[in-house]
């Protein structure tokens, strides 16, 4: 601990207190109370352990700080306006329309580096960072700031379980164990021993503590990376501590005082004398900032038009490819990499791999803390398992994380294995999340183009494959830009917009349509988000207006929808083949003649027309 | 354990380890090697310890058991095989189009209670089922086996930490621990006392043992239930067990062996001389069946047009309403019973309400596990926090489960508490999933109505709700079948199709276009999925073939594409109002003006068109 004195400490954290109170009384909303339990331990960070250049709140060997519990937001802000980052009366827009200190923390503040609020995902963020930090060789540490009803979501103890694994001892989680949840109090209440017994359970160092103590704080957080291990500091808090009338009151969660009740309430917080604005915060050692620079250009590609190679594979072969010059590129697996292939960039560069088990959700919450770090990071898992992360993708949107997925095993394609392992929905989610883009290969060589471009576009990318192999149909400089699409055949009697394995269908269909002696355009719409609305709708007005889709996906959601969503507009007519009904084992090409979205079935759709 | 020889349980398991093999070999894919370390396990429960009607498998007293680890299916097939349950030669269809042996459980087995194969889910459908239980005043045990790969999920601790908590001492988790992943060995491959230490953290009575050894499998098993705690087994195993060149060795995850494999494998296992058919298996007590009929009517409504009441709170009223009469109705919550209004029907019927915390995968775990026990749940939390259980949602409807979901605090129109509280893609999520149900009611009366058609309807039902206060417009007696949609203006230019807070906007904008002399269709699609095609189309027809849909939702997956989906093969011309970019806190009425989704920017497209 720096040497700063205990009482300036405390009062710091009433002053943190006062400004979380009067800013939720402006706004007529909030969540005081959740505030004023983690008061000290957030003034004890910020004024008394923390090494951060406070003006620079992104400088690369800042100690990171994730407010998990992000409810309490006025609280974090209530800290940086101490700093002196910004002038203190700006918390009293709080939750303004025209205000950037929201309702829970977001990334229009630049000391915020992922959204909060949607509980239980911080630690794994956190993880993440603490890997990132290991990898560069620079000596942060992130502290994750947890409440206790949030420790029932099973995503803190899939980051508890990787952060044991890997011995993450920059990594420091510290439960705010205020006893009320939102509805009812926990259910073990202040029975902080449950907590202790299982962070230790899964790897970690355990202090249990009075979170309101200073001293106690101070002294357990001096302690940080002293071993191995991370380190969970379970703090014993009241919600509304205090303040006499809230302090462990039921029936206080997120409501904000009156003015009245706010004037009592400050009335009872002794503020320090000397605002945080002056308090020494120590400076982060100058360590070299790492390369996160882009490289100018990518090893080019070598296959044959004619090669069978199955999307996934070509994934696999993309990222050790590129990951030689693109040294910001890491990625991690749930225990698939055999599948996905994303082995091939493990055995190349098994130090910017991790291994993130069985655990989807926190391998997209770390693949966004290394996101947050510079890094371009990949993620892969079957598709359908990527469903198991929804939230966290969810979030990731509205955090604008540079984040990468890698889907494999789509749709009724992979065959004998069964719908649990189909995914048919992954589009849906995928083009719901704010600012996503949606990939959809077909060949080894548009996969591989796509990666490039995935790695070169910041923001969320989605890249769906498929498990068969796959013939290559495009050169290997052809160019595959996001929000592009390729016509791939041109012809009179319809328009056929299709991606993965089911253009193949579409192309084999046209052909054999064509010696009958009915010409249609088939078009690979490898970008499904942004769709190249321009090129389809341009072969569609060619086509009697008229628009066959075919998709390896449940109808809802997926290519037909979004076509249909984006075309209808000009009076396209959209015909959807997709996949209806409960999916079931079996053979690919059963159940793709099955679900009809095989070569017959859109011969007999576009004979119908 | 029942008197059965041990021997005989040796020879048994060998016989299932034989099925598997030879299931797997005649599919050309499988995962033998992960059937083999569980087949003592397996032979032990079902034909020494579990009391169940083999001839009967949906016996209301039948112990239950859940293959959480799916992928070893041909374990469970062959179990039942040996019951006698259908004859052994069935399980060479394994895996194929024709047959109801697919690569990982399904319902079109009839002993099988929920599709598994995504993996870390049963613990939780447990947990229902042991609720279930407990509820009917049944004795059956819900035993659950699980693979160590999969207990990385935290959907796994979610279960785990409600388990301990209600102390479901006829819960069971029995850990096959066979330390090899997909792609690796587990990250504590056989240092099993790291598990055991986690379930006992969790509150739970552990027992670690041998898992081949099948006496002491039997002597743990006939501890069950002594205490008031769950109970987890944590059984050492090998990877292929049984077989010399098979057991505990790399490389052979999820592969079949080829004949000759299998003929030498075969050789090395000493099947029973007697087969399963012949054990005596015990039968369960003969208790009273629970009832479960549905009942002839529910209780009306007394609401009047014009009372504000929040859909959400209508929600609350109905639950408690018709759970009066409906005794199969229970209900679930994930800490937020206060604002999903879930709490009106907890303070009514305590015994059958479930407060599952901040866990919402467990959430909707377990109320698919008393769904399967002839159970109506409902369970309920933020709709954006569904997204949180994205995964079991659509397992739960690849197991056809009956199962009401119930999301509040949709769209922007949350208002101050920001993105991260607010769902905008939950309409997308919950349509892509099979055979669901999507409701999203504007007014008191249709949601009250919506929820007796829920309780009716056996499947997955979606119920989106909102925060805002808004006025009832139906009077008592209006009926909402599922599928319909009410015309409430009608007029020349346009046909306005909308849901929830914006149906009000487009009637406030219908109003205001109808004084300046422009007359438009407004249409209240409460039941998105399926949709009033019909009646849509109808009044677009009228309109020019003109529809905007307005909704308080992203622009990908919802209303918009929905009925763009549907009616654009019908040359209907689909503009599409919704969210689109980054959303943020403010005044809800700032927000949806902001966003394009209010009177004045329907007004301005509608002028447009």
């Amino acid at each position: 601990m720096i040497d700063t004195d205990i009482e300036l400490l405390k009062g710091i954290a009433n002053q943190l207190r006062i400004h979380s109170i009067t800013s939720t009384t402006a706004a007529g909303s909030g969540h005081p109370t959740s505030c004023c339990s983690a008061a000290d331990i957030v003034a004890t960070l910020f004024f008394g352990h923390m090494r951060y250049d406070a003006k620079n709140p992104h400088y690369h060997n800042n100690d990171r700080f994730i407010l998990s519990k992000g409810h309490a937001a006025p609280l974090l802000y209530a800290a940086w306006a101490e700093t002196g980052l910004f002038p203190a009366s700006e918390l009293l827009t709080l939750r303004q329309f025209t205000s950037n200190f929201e309702g829970h923390p977001t990334l229009r503040l630049p000391f915020v580096d992922v959204a909060t609020g949607s509980l239980g995902q911080g630690l794994s963020v956190g993880a993440g960072m603490a890997l990132a930090a290991r990898l560069d060789k620079l000596d942060y540490n992130t502290y994750v700031l947890l409440g206790d009803g949030e420790i029932a979501e099973g995503s803190v103890w899939e980051a508890a379980n990787i952060a044991g694994i890997y011995k993450l001892n920059n990594l420091i989680a510290i439960v705010d164990a205020n006893r009320l949840g939102q509805s009812q109090a926990t259910a073990f209440g202040h029975d902080i021993g449950v907590y202790a017994k299982r962070f230790e359970a899964f790897g970690w160092r355990v202090e249990v503590i009075d979170g309101h103590d200073i001293e106690e704080i101070a002294e357990v957080l001096g302690g940080v990376g002293l071993d191995d291990k991370p380190l969970a500091i379970i703090a014993k808090t009241y919600k509304g501590a205090g303040i006499s009338f809230l302090q462990d009151k039921d029936g206080w969660h997120g409501k904000p005082l009156n003015k009245d009740e706010a004037a009592k309430a400050i009335a009872e917080l002794q503020p320090s004398s000397k605002s945080g604005v002056g308090v020494p915060i120590p400076a982060p050692n100058p360590l070299p900032a790492p390369d996160n620079a882009a490289p100018a250009g990518y090893p080019s590609l070598n296959y044959k038009v004619g090669d069978k190679v199955a999307t996934r594979e070509a994934y696999g072969n993309a990222l050790a490819r590129i990951g030689e010059v693109d040294r910001r590129i890491v990625a991690m697996d749930g225990d698939t990499k055999n599948s996905t292939y994303s082995e091939k960039f493990f055995k190349k560069f098994p130090d910017r791999f991790t291994e993130c088990f069985i655990a989807e959700q926190n391998l997209v919450g770390v693949a966004t803390g290394f996101g947050t770090r510079g890094k371009v990071p990949f993620a892969s898992t079957f598709a359908a398992f990527f469903t198991r992360a929804a939230d966290q993708i969810r979030v990731a949107g509205i955090s604008q994380a540079n984040l990468k997925l890698a889907g494999s095993h789509v749709g009724v394609s992979i065959g004998e294995d069964g719908p649990t392992q189909m995914a048919l929905e992954d589009m849906a989610l995928m083009r719901a999340v704010v600012g996503s883009v949606v990939l959809y290969p077909s060949d080894a060589v548009s996969t591989e183009k796509l990666v490039e471009q995935m790695a070169l576009t910041k923001g969320i990318c989605f890249l769906r494959t498929s498990r068969p192999k796959t013939p290559v149909i495009y050169g290997n400089d052809e160019q595959f830009p996001i929000g592009g699409a390729k016509v791939l055949r041109e012809g009179a009697k319809a328009t056929i917009v299709s991606a993965g394995v089911t253009l193949f269908e579409a192309l084999k269909a046209a052909d054999q349509l064509k010696a009958e002696g009915i010409t249609v355009t088939v078009i690979d719409a490898y970008s499904v988000k942004p769709l190249a609305k321009d090129v389809i709708l341009a072969a569609a007005k060619k086509t009697g207006n008229t628009v066959v889709t075919v998709e390896d996906h449940y109808s809802e959601g997926g290519l037909g929808d979004a076509v249909a969503g984006e075309l209808s507009v000009d009076g396209i007519k959209v015909h959807k083949l997709a996949v209806n009904g409960l999916p079931r084992s079996g053979k690919a090409e059963e159940l793709l003649a099955h679900f009809g979205i095989d070569a017959a079935a859109i011969m007999k759709k576009v004979k119908s027309l």
